[in-house]
């Protein structure tokens, strides 16, 4: 049994035990999120660790995403033609994890696609996704790509322990005359490659013709799908465009196909959205995909700071999770220029991080405030040792203090004499008497 | 006469001139929002250079503020008593306007200030404030201040030139014990002097008492108030409550007192506000204070971030910006930590940079979203030069694309068989003969 067959059958998996426990929700509210389809866990059998209920000799320790539960971070991380090494993408989905990211996703494109998606599987104790689009073309022109290829990578990285996959299934070859007149048309790996297989045989999209197919492979291996958004706008101006609404369209459809069929599903969403569009696309995913969960890309909020994307992304991904996103996904300062680096993925997550947890607090989800409450105590108490442990990075706030040769108990922004806290204290101690 | 007479007795200056033609306004917009105060243009005779109508030696460019026009941003600059060098203030203002901030902040507190601030102002094109209590109690205690004492330095950082004042007047005594319960307390440096003052001498605000002769000053030499906030939130838990607006409260009659004896006046706000207060603090500040320039610090999202407050502000200021703010003041990574260094100046100006320009563009100022098109017309085109050369940091853009080796026309993330853009491209020439 799925995940979500489980709890449709009213059944709590170890799983759904563990993510109530982390989230401080009952099971039974986790059950039935999940069997509603509006809270996912991406847990593949042979990833997931035993005590968790899985089959395998994973060590995937589950979590939830879902508007129920705590907005979650993804990293991507992958190697490209021009550089490939698994040690290196190891450094980097520990560092993702070490600074906080809830998932990653490996999205390699050069060297031996199976032999790193292996290794980091077996070390990754967070979910990890893939796109099997990617191995699919490997060293061959998309063109030459079968329906038989396509399920037997499928398959095979299905039974290799993938937590989720992305598949743009819901890119049909009636949505390209739409595309076609776009300032940045197709910026979707993934959707660029069924477009030119769709363009070349003059046929639909193989993947959504397949997609009951992919169903009862990734159901038997309990694969949740993240359904992708080929479409999704690539610059401010493609923004919520018909091309990018008739694909979620579609993917609402194969939300409910994916339901039936016994799977999970989670909503790709953009991209490049003007601030002021957010709240829009976070209503209509919810409305057109039935409460899946919506894992976004940023979204950047404009186009002109490459170098600095892993901001315009924490903006747009704060508005995003507030107004309706489940899942972010980092963007990185390297975004538009270059493959991140491990200091690329540290920045991209804290700032992912940030988006995901001031969208908490605005939202009111239990708890979350806790934590800025307890910072401001300590910040108030000048009690550095606290604020400096309960930092989101608290190796780069440790940092930034000791470059500055502080006093004890002040920063250098003041000192002793024009600490406003110290004033303030005293203002207030001095009018203690009066106090009733 | 100062601007905001001229404009109301039908008078073009030609500062009004100047703001005008760069911001593709007409000059009786631009006169008829200064007039009504909803525009300030914070130019002080003796800085205005005499090409622009000033009295004075300057050397200022000036620029208007206000929701009419593009977003503006502010740097503060500033010694401390650990660390005071006038050459290193002037590194950061250069820096801060090479980068692209519109205001500076002299918000020294270590070594001559006089002398700091004559040489700032002397080398300043862009508008430039400071808050004026600094000086007044540099090297003895708050409670030794008379009245006397803040004219005299408020008249003489009038003369020599400092563009607008933070004057902290609308903080009250019986304010005070609305904040005697906050977790953070008082946080402005400016509010905790006064507030230490007034509970010393057991009277009112002596700013608020000497209003009038304050604006009789400043309308001499046309300083432009900026009423600083002194019961700002310094955390999440403090945002939006009764001390915070009942001080904005106050800033709205001085904000009218100030028009009536011919002086400009913006409004200073938060400081640390949840995601989803962001719109109710602007939309109060636009009621209560007329229209006035709000003027944000900020605000922080969350104060979980030290070492990242330029990203959790960045996200507080473009929601600020989108729904009323006319000005943000940059927050830099070493916010709550230590006084910033020429680096932390950098990312703080950039972070509020995508702030201001991301609300221009969702708030549909005109012409505001043509540098996004044109950038993004530049990345699909491969056109490198002008996608470097158009980014809002060119020199942090091409040192993270030239440190990755990349191929004449594409980069390292795909590299040329993997580039979304290139096969998009290739799919729409292919469909190029099927369009009518």
């Amino acid at each position: 049994m799925t995940q979500i067959q489980a709890a449709r059958a009213g059944r709590l998996t170890p799983a759904m035990e563990r993510v109530a426990e982390q989230e401080q929700r009952t099971p039974d509210e986790i059950r039935d999120a999940v069997a509603a389809g509006r809270l996912v866990i991406p847990a593949n059998k042979a990833h997931l660790a035993a005590q968790y209920g899985g089959a395998g000799e994973g060590r995937l320790a589950p979590i939830g995403i879902g508007r129920l539960l705590r907005t979650k971070v993804n990293a991507n991380l992958g190697t490209s033609p021009d550089r490939s090494c698994k040690e290196e993408e190891l450094v980097k989905m520990e560092l993702s994890l070490r600074y906080g990211a809830d998932a990653v996703m490996d999205l390699s494109t050069g060297g031996d696609l199976d032999e790193i998606r292996s290794f980091l599987i077996a070390n990754a104790s967070a979910p990890l996704g893939t796109v099997p689009m990617y191995e699919m073309i490997q060293n061959r022109p998309v063109e030459e790509l079968t329906t038989d290829d396509m399920l037997r990578v499928i398959e095979k990285q299905a039974r290799q322990g993938v937590d989720f996959f992305t598949v743009h299934a819901g890119l049909l070859r009636e949505h390209l005359p739409l595309a076609a007149s776009r300032t940045a048309g197709i910026v979707s790996r993934g959707g660029s490659l069924l477009a030119k297989w769709m363009t070349y045989h003059d046929r639909q999209n193989p993947l959504y013709e397949l997609f009951d197919e992919l169903c009862d492979i990734m159901a038997q291996h309990d694969v949740a799908f993240s359904l992708g958004d080929g479409l999704r706008p690539g610059c401010l101006a493609d923004a919520t465009d018909e091309a990018q609404l008739a694909e979620l369209r579609v993917l609402g459809e194969l939300v409910q196909r994916a339901r039936e069929r016994g799977c999970q599903a989670m909503v790709e969403g953009p991209g490049h959205v003007p601030f002021d569009q957010i709240e829009k696309n976070m209503v209509l995913e919810e409305e057109i995909c039935d409460g899946a969960p919506f894992y976004v890309l940023g979204p950047i909020v404009t186009d002109v700071a490459p170098g600095y994307d892993h901001i315009t992304s924490a903006v747009g991904a704060t508005a995003a999770a507030y107004y309706g996103a489940s899942f972010l996904c980092y963007v990185t300062p390297a975004e538009h220029l270059a493959l991140p680096g491990p200091l690329d993925v540290r920045e991209g997550v804290i700032a992912h991080r940030i988006a995901a947890h001031a969208a908490d607090v605005a939202r009111g989800l239990p708890g979350a405030r806790e934590w800025d409450d307890r910072m401001s105590r300590a910040r108030t108490a000048f009690d550095w040792r606290g604020q400096l442990e309960m930092a989101m990075d608290s190796e780069r706030a440790r940092e930034i203090r000791k470059a500055s040769n502080p006093d004890d108990d002040y920063c250098s922004m003041c000192g002793r004499e024009w600490c406003a806290v110290r004033r303030s204290k005293e203002v207030f101690a001095d009018r203690k008497p009066e106090q009733p």
